[in-house]
């Protein structure tokens, strides 16, 4: 028995390189990759949040074109990955599709150290039990704005290899990694 | 001590849905992603494999751009990571830029079971020694011909999910739990 787990992939609010607070376009790989890891892993939902309408409908029509049209069935698991994908505006939305921010627990990523950051052993602990659905939120651009960590439950160790210290994964591998630390079969 | 570690990403000879022999074509993120994971886990080189001359001259452009150009100053992990990436003909073409086919040891990755296959533990047990190099070889399209899959020395499982039989993920989420799973530091 383990937890539910929902991903969500922010847009806004993200800093930039300078920290300033900005909004990122969604990446058409985002949406296939992540939706592929998250159905490998046996998540739920994946949540793009974006406040621009124009973007939310570029991704209708992405997800419409594997949903309805022919690319879904000529290539079955990949509309079935992308069944988990869906937009919306903004944290708050996807908190009430949710239940309530108190009806799940969030954890946050982040390719730099946060205080109290849960190592992946004590967060696959936390996983396997019972209680809440877990959200695990991803950042794009420069990493999440710091009002989504404050606003956190819990955040994660951020991930490196074996006497490394590089940190510029792409959100794709990043989420992979996690994915598979949490609910990989070895 | 742990032997040095190579990747590469095979765009012919690759099978396609109906297990065809194809070439495919190489996609920016791929280039871009499978860097950065490499460099993340201590490998030494990411070798894209494709036979065709127009495809070698928009990979040199690309990695040309970041090598030289404003966005390797504005981003120097990401002009970092793509340092190990450079494009071969072939398979063969590799093996001569690394000393020779006897000098390194071939592990062949597959979405599906293969024969004999180490489980990642294994791997992990063989690469955490001494020995030659280890060239982890990926497919692009529906995974590696037969023919590179025979020619290998060893392979790895699929990448599943605790309690799951998906095995849709992208090639780019495939190289970054491998790599993860054989040099992650937890």
């Amino acid at each position: 028995l383990s937890r539910r787990l929902v991903v969500a992939l922010v847009h806004y609010p993200i800093v930039d390189a300078q920290k300033n607070v900005v909004t990122t376009a969604i990446t058409n790989l985002d949406i296939h990759d992540i939706s592929r890891s998250a159905r490998t892993y046996g998540c739920t939902d994946y949540f793009l949040i974006h406040p621009i309408e124009a973007q939310q409908e570029l991704l209708g029509r992405i997800l419409g074109h594997w949903r309805e049209g022919s690319s879904g069935r000529r290539i079955p698991a990949r509309k079935e990955a992308l069944s988990l994908a869906r937009g919306v505006r903004s944290l708050a939305d996807m908190f009430d599709a949710l239940g309530g921010r108190d009806a799940v627990e969030v954890w946050v990523t982040s390719a730099s150290p946060l205080l109290r950051a849960m190592t992946f052993p004590e967060a696959k602990a936390r996983l396997d039990g019972e209680g809440k659905p877990v959200v695990i939120v991803f950042g794009t651009g420069w990493g999440l704005a710091p009002s989504v960590i404050e606003n956190a439950d819990a955040a994660l160790v951020p991930i490196r290899g074996e006497g490394s210290t590089f940190n510029h994964l792409s959100v794709r591998a990043a989420c992979a990694i996690t994915l598979d630390r949490l609910r990989g079969a070895q």
